[in-house]
């Protein structure tokens, strides 16, 4: 096989058979994909199932913490995780720009199976484009998912009541702070790595042992902020979190602070945000922070009556700030 | 809003949101869709399910006969409907180029929607990224589909035996003609359509009907003779068709004899072919003549025993040539 993704890897014929039996299916290896049907026939399914998508076109492909392959398997096992649900299928589409090297490839591939396994899902489906170069930045990965929600789980804003908890699994920002880094075009050397990494071993476990559980999200593009404000949105209770309990590195700190950028507004991808009864936050807290990827969680704020459907930040010095949406744009392809 | 997408429209905060409303619910507005979470939550089901995806970088975006809308909707409509499932769910992925008109992408959307409406399906999941100008060609859309498969339903090769039918559901080649004709750098002024049509409302038809039904497929990229060869490929059958039974459409036939196009291996997008045991293949035929996108139906073929694996064209001066998989490419994101 040449060394280069050239169009004829994304013509249908022999060459994209090739492209796939000689790195797809020497990755993705399983039963069901490897049936090479125009769909994956999947095993019975009884049950409410959650289904999701995202694509992933993130510059650079490989940063520190992580790569696109890691990235876009995480992202719909993450979306998935969050609903209460246990990923199991995965499907993913390349948009690959022709000349992409193929040792390239294969190692996104690599990463994207490693971090598969390590989620307890199989890559059953798939489908690869190429287009002439110039019409991508080298590749562009979307992959959905189809997960299994347990019988009687379902969380929601509407279970949500004042006095509930607000905690957040770890520092917050990382992975913007680890892309802005990575790219050149910022001229900055810094030590930060990405969160980048899958969280249903975590959500699997809170939706077992915490009945208290009202709803989890992954703070990603917008960060917590945003997120927090899709929580409140139109509902009848406000949310308020405490500036000096959200755990941030002094790294991402050390380098949000001259460049304007904000963590509460930065995407996180390793991340997840819950709101859990006040009887219950000790035991989610306990169980994010026995987790690797929870060991920093803390409970940051509390769900309050009023404002309605507003956030609130109380500042260092006392002060109550009301918290928007992400308004305009932070950095661009971040995932 | 503004008339043209921005990177803010990718950044998850509050222009992805309004983007979210004021165009994508607006068209596939549905309760699981409405409910915008990270991941769909779908209806109980019990059963066997398919899970396909198909990514979408057709250039140009408009063309006689579709849009990239309409072909994303089918394109992973079609990878389940030849499954033998009936589509329920459909995921979207966009990838925009900022500056992408919204206007177009309204006319795309409207169109999604209208095909995902005539389908039966509903698009309940979805997720935007914009890159920035000259890093997409305008618009990419990858779609991933859930459908279920009907109690006792098992379409596969091993089925298949010597004697069995081969029917194509009408004329070959006509969306790759159409995508000639619509490129510029052709300078080809022709007046040929694309095929581009869901096909589920034919196959779940013959599902019910036809119990001597072996396999379907829908020849896209590759073409009429790529399929048949994935069909024989490593079978302890080959398989025969005969030239002057392929139904092709003169103006694809006068487009693609000047220009060394043939139609064999030229796309198709709304177009299945079966094989089918020789007692039920009348039966499969008059469905196919019965239905819409299946009036020009003809059975172009059949089931052999030798040579093993391969497939045989008879042509018109009645000698055997082996068809062999599209090896180099045709013309590149005619999908």
């Amino acid at each position: 096989m040449d060394n280069k993704i050239t169009k004829a890897h994304g013509s249908g014929g022999i060459f994209s058979h090739n492209l796939i039996k000689e790195v797809f299916l020497k990755y993705f290896d399983n039963p069901i994909l490897n049936q090479l049907r125009d769909a994956a026939l999947l095993n019975q399914i009884n049950g409410k199932l959650c289904f999701a998508t995202d694509s992933h076109v993130i510059r650079p492909l490989f940063f520190p913490g992580g790569d696109i392959g890691k990235l876009a398997v995480a992202g719909t096992v993450n979306d998935l995780a969050v609903c209460g649900a246990k990923p199991l299928y995965l499907s993913c589409g390349f948009i690959i720009e022709e000349g992409f090297p193929i040792s390239d490839l294969e190692k996104i591939v690599a990463s994207m199976q490693k971090t598969a396994q390590d989620a307890g899902v199989n890559i059953v489906t798939g489908d690869t484009k190429v287009v002439e170069k110039g019409n991508a930045d080298g590749i562009y990965i979307n992959t959905a998912g189809v997960g299994k929600i347990p019988d009687n789980i379902s969380l929601a804003e509407n279970t949500i009541t004042p006095g509930d908890r607000i905690i957040i699994s770890g520092t917050i920002g990382d992975h913007e702070a680890a892309i802005i880094c990575a790219r050149e075009e910022f001229k900055i050397t810094g030590n930060i790595s990405s969160d980048c990494n899958i969280v249903n071993s975590l959500t699997e476990k809170l939706v077992k042992n915490v009945p208290g559980l009202r709803i989890m999200r992954d703070p990603t593009r917008g960060g917590l902020a945003t997120i927090l404000n899709e929580f409140a949105d139109k509902q009848n209770f406000g949310l308020r979190i405490y500036e000096d309990k959200i755990p941030i590195k002094n790294s991402v700190r050390g380098l949000c602070e001259p460049m304007g950028f904000d963590p509460l507004y930065m995407a996180n991808e390793g991340k997840i945000v819950i709101i859990v009864s006040n009887n219950d936050a000790d035991k989610a807290l306990a169980i994010m922070k026995d987790h690797k990827i929870g060991k920093d969680a803390k409970i940051i704020g509390e769900v309050i009556e009023e404002p309605k459907s507003r956030v609130l930040l109380k500042t260092q010095i006392g002060s109550d700030r009301i918290l928007d949406m992400l308004t305009g744009e932070m950095l661009p392809r971040i995932c």
